[in-house]
């Protein structure tokens, strides 16, 4: 079979690799019909972390199951399937509990869009306690962000202020819900939301980044005894605590259990209720997808939607 | 009028000041009757934190009210009322929403028993999210967590995991609802918890002492998807992003808006139903409150409790 190898910052290329077989009667075949780039995997093609040379990469996608092994319940072979960047027992204390992404025999895929990226913008919303009539800040205008907005409007939030200075990414916020837009970043863009909510901060705060700065603008706006929902993979945060404990303020996030998610969110989408496709703004095939990461990269693209094989 | 004085660290005197008067119209003066000293007392008293010298000192007591300004509606003179550390307008934006310790027209006292430390262990189990059948640890054995021992059992705790060294007060812990006891520390401490639990970790964590390792204990037992309350003023506490993060751990505290929660724990107080008053094991009076400190420093005492008046 093709797959997508990483080969270095930068460097991504489509190469044969050996046919997948069941090795473990739990295990499943899939045949990806559709994959997408997760922000997540910017971080390796950058060079800002580890990944090994050499390595299939992708972690989000829709695909075809080919073979089941013996002691494989709930999918069949032919069933259509949504894959997210972890796999589940769905049987575990954690599981059971909801917190799929601590499934004690699980692991994460060596591939995320509608598959986790809903979820994860969702998980912020959830994390932050989203409810009816809220006001909700979302720092961040990727499609994890685009997401957010997405599910703290889902929720019935009352005002949704997303932080964006791009003009494309600023409307596309407004059609997801955004209700106003913070072109400001840094100290100017707490300032804004600190103005535009008449000193009080907002009632939940959605931090869709990862970097220093966005949890610091997120803290920053956040009112007394509110909580951060924060979904971006840290890179460089730091949580003063002397900050979030004088003001009450919560830090509540991390990987979606996205498994235990998407049932209610699919309904969603099925039925048109939500629309999270539309954070895909670049297509192309696996024999370009090194052109779906240089376009995300160079931020020419909010998310990268690849199409692999067919149904 | 005679005031305890910090005069350095293990030092403190009681010496004349002048007569306290009215200077704003939304002032009071308040007599008082009985007062104690608070864990918080103690980083100052140890010369751990600064605090000015020569300054009034304490800020938990119960007195009866001597004069009222002209703009004070609520409370007339001759009331018996309870102070907390700060002091609050009740109708800010902030009060409004419950969280009084970020009042925007309140300040801080310059006196907590029943007064506020009952009101802390709650904020501790609330903010940690506890619920009916919930199984619960709590870190530390002072007189906060011993009420939030209180705090989680009224709130429907099933199980209850005091950790605590001294055997007296792992028998008061017992008394107040402690259900479980865990004599070790640090790593050791982690381990037992864990396994206690089968490995999976207690479904809210009330973190009350404000340490580092303190907090790592509390970060260390928490299931995945849990909340960490904390409500120990940190001194020399990080939280490790990456730690919570891929746990998707929460933390959440801070000072208790206690005067929000006052009137449903007073009101099981008067009726018995709670007991917080069990944490006083000493008792002196102002003459010689220098002990009353110096008791709490050496662990003689949990909570030291002052008599100045009579009502």
């Amino acid at each position: 079979m093709r797959a997508a190898i990483f080969c270095g910052p930068h460097s991504i290329q489509v190469a044969e690799r050996p046919e997948p077989v069941i090795g473990a009667p739990t295990d499943t075949v899939v045949r990806v019909v559709l994959a997408c780039v997760c922000g997540s995997d910017l971080w390796y093609y950058r060079g800002e972390t580890d990944y090994p040379q050499g390595a299939p990469i992708g972690h989000e996608f829709i695909g075809v199951v080919e073979q089941v092994g013996t002691q494989v319940h709930g999918v069949a072979r032919g069933d259509l399937v949504v894959a997210p960047f972890n796999y589940c027992d769905g049987t575990c204390v954690h599981c059971r509990a909801g917190w799929t992404s601590s499934c004690i025999n699980g692991g994460v895929f060596g591939a995320k869009g509608v598959s986790d990226v809903m979820c994860t913008g969702h998980h912020a919303a959830v994390s932050a306690g989203v409810k009816r009539g809220s006001v909700v800040a979302v720092v961040g205008d990727g499609a994890v962000g685009l997401c957010a907005v997405i599910a703290a409007r889902r929720l019935g939030a009352a005002r949704i202020i997303a932080l964006s200075r791009n003009p494309a990414r600023q409307a596309l916020a407004r059609s997801c819900g955004a209700t106003d837009i913070i072109a400001e970043r840094g100290d100017a863009a707490t300032e804004a939301v600190m103005h535009m909510t008449d000193g009080v901060g907002v009632d939940a705060t959605l931090e869709c980044v990862g970097t220093g700065e966005s949890m610091a603008t997120a803290l920053g706006v956040a009112r007394p005894g509110s909580t951060v929902g924060y979904v971006g993979v840290p890179h460089g945060v730091e949580i003063p605590v002397n900050t979030i404990f004088f003001r009450n303020i919560g830090v509540r996030g991390g990987p979606s259990p996205v498994r235990a998610y998407i049932p209610e969110l699919l309904d969603d989408v099925l039925a048109g209720r939500i629309e999270p496709g539309r954070v895909f703004d670049f297509e192309t095939d696996l024999d370009h997808i090194a052109e779906a990461y240089a376009a995300m990269d160079e931020r020419r693209a909010i998310k990268s939607l690849v199409r692999v094989g067919r149904i």
